[in-house]
């Protein structure tokens, strides 16, 4: 095999079960010898000049120069003002796009089964502007903002990755029929890139007739993409089909390579510490990592060996019905993972 | 019993299958001697003074005097500033709150049993204002609206519906934790409305955390209660859970007992014409109606029959996995009417 360049990696543990999880991610990747070091950094929010949130400067400075990160779970700040991290996280480097692949887990038994499609989100406007104003007392107006420049380079993202990850159709997912101007521009854009992918079969389709067709039948979906909220409110149920925030990858994307992956699922806290977390959804976040370094026969190790474990039902934390620890867990995904070689 | 008063309804029978379904509807009101006669009318928008689209007068003038519609689908219009006919009737008669109970049904087999929950969108206002511009060349901006009183209005309506129906909890959906203003001040009115309700409980839910909750298990929702779109997307999404639009009821409610019932489905131009369609979604808004208009026995009689024809799996139309026509379907739930007595 190729000797690799060991690659640094920006590990952000983050809080409640955090710690447990990235500890087990990095066990993992040890066992499955990834030629990866990891710089742990804490980001908690700090006031810079003028007022401004961002995320602290020893966490910025190493982002900067890995280019890669794995984020464990924050969080929700409670102080008035204070940003969420993720969307500040989002917001300072650029990640325009969210990705989450939602694939039925063999063993893990859900209402659904082959479901095998990807959400892609645009992450930086719409929505999220955080525009509001009170136009009068009691009539509040918030701006969705939606721009070409964005709407285009999400669009191009989407039919990149069809094409990259051998998937054969994108679905622009829309409220045109009301938003008519926003979401039209959203739309005319896909259909402008959608012309240069021809290989790709193209479709547009109102959010609401998204989330009725999908809990009816979610196999006829592959590749979507749509503007910010829509985006949250899709992946989310998307994850609810395949078992959860607790199984599901995501990975927020930006541009020359940046990016950060991330379980997204919460905190925990009640179970934090007491060695109970499953880190399904953070190993297979740095899973899509490793394919986005190129790391493939190192990706499909790890894999391979998590989901062998949750189709073998014997060693399974008890969110996934178990009552392995998490620590336990993790050693049968690193035996396996050493079986593959 | 009681001596009814004959109560006049404006029917609206739509394009597509939408007389078909309507005929269903009326014979089935027929045979269970429903104290109902009908005013039919058309309502395709036509222009009215300063070129505003309006729906014709004879269908205002009838609605002003029935207060209540039975209404079948309408095609989508295609004319550019052509609106949404279903958008302009909940405008001109400010029917504020649509209501979809979506309620799993014996013997219609989906992946999903016990679902018994409805949705209360706020319908008047949101991301359904209409107000967009363009800032600049390739930036545009959508204006969702939120006021105290719509707000506060919907709650309340919310509320008194779990009241009256025998409900026990309410959950206000929202993102507030982005849209801190609008959406807050949305909550804000829930909150304060619920302090009069101490017999409901009362919770707020993000709508991310909704739809994955949702479709892990929809059993735990009773009425939910939202702004325009979260209601659009929603609504949908949970009459998938129990077997699509073909199936889930809908009424548009207004102030001083106004209020428009109607299936949301499409007009289904491709078997219209043909006997073959499903007046399932349209009955049972018309089995709201009746409640609406106090007539519970007429309602109990037709709801009975009806789902009693889908358990029995006997004569039903092929949406529904049979091979009766419509009218076939609709002479079996009229048979079942009449023996009920
Ligand atoms: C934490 C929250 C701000 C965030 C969002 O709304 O985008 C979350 O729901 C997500 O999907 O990452
Ligand atoms: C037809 C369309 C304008 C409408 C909406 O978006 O509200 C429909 O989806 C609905 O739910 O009644």
């Amino acid at each position: 095999s190729l000797s690799l360049q060991v690659k640094t990696v920006t590990m952000i543990p983050g809080d409640g079960i955090g710690p447990e999880i990235s500890a087990a991610v990095m066990k993992i990747f040890e066992a499955a010898k990834a030629p990866i070091t990891w710089e742990e950094r804490n980001v908690t929010a700090i006031k810079g000049p003028g007022g401004r949130w961002m995320i602290p400067p020893d966490a910025k400075e190493s982002m900067d120069r890995s280019k890669i990160g794995l984020k464990g779970p924050l969080k929700t700040p409670i102080a008035a003002g204070h940003p969420s991290m993720n969307l500040l996280l989002r917001k300072t480097f650029d990640l325009y796009a969210n990705v989450r692949p939602c694939v039925s887990i063999e063993g893990y038994k859900t209402p659904y089964t082959d479901v095998n499609l990807v959400t892609i989100r645009e992450n930086t406007e719409g929505e999220y502007s955080g525009i509001e104003h009170m136009i009068v007392d009691g009539v509040v107006q918030s701006i969705k903002l939606i721009t070409e420049n964005a709407s285009r380079r999400i669009a191009e993202y989407a039919f990149e990755y069809a094409r990259n990850n051998k998937r054969t159709s994108v679905t622009a997912v829309h409220k045109a029929n009301i938003m008519r101007m926003s979401d039209g521009l959203f739309l005319r854009k896909c259909r402008e890139v959608a012309e240069n992918y021809k290989d790709i079969k193209f479709t547009e389709m109102y959010l609401d007739t998204v989330c009725l067709n999908m809990v009816q039948d979610p196999t006829q979906f592959d590749v979507l993409v749509m503007p910010n909220l829509y985006g949250d409110i899709l992946s989310d149920l998307c994850a609810g089909l395949i078992g959860g925030l607790g199984v599901t990858p995501s990975g927020n994307i930006g541009a020359n390579g940046v990016a950060i992956f991330e379980s997204v699922h919460g905190t925990a806290p009640d179970i934090a510490g007491m060695d109970l977390a499953n880190p399904t959804a953070l190993l297979l976040s740095a899973v899509m990592m490793l394919r986005h370094m190129g790391l493939h026969d190192h990706a499909d190790k790890i894999q391979t060996a998590c989901f062998d474990t949750i189709r073998d039902k014997k060693v399974l934390t008890k969110d996934l019905g178990g009552s392995a620890k998490c620590s336990e867990f993790t050693a049968e995904i690193c035996r396996r993972v050493q079986d593959l070689g």
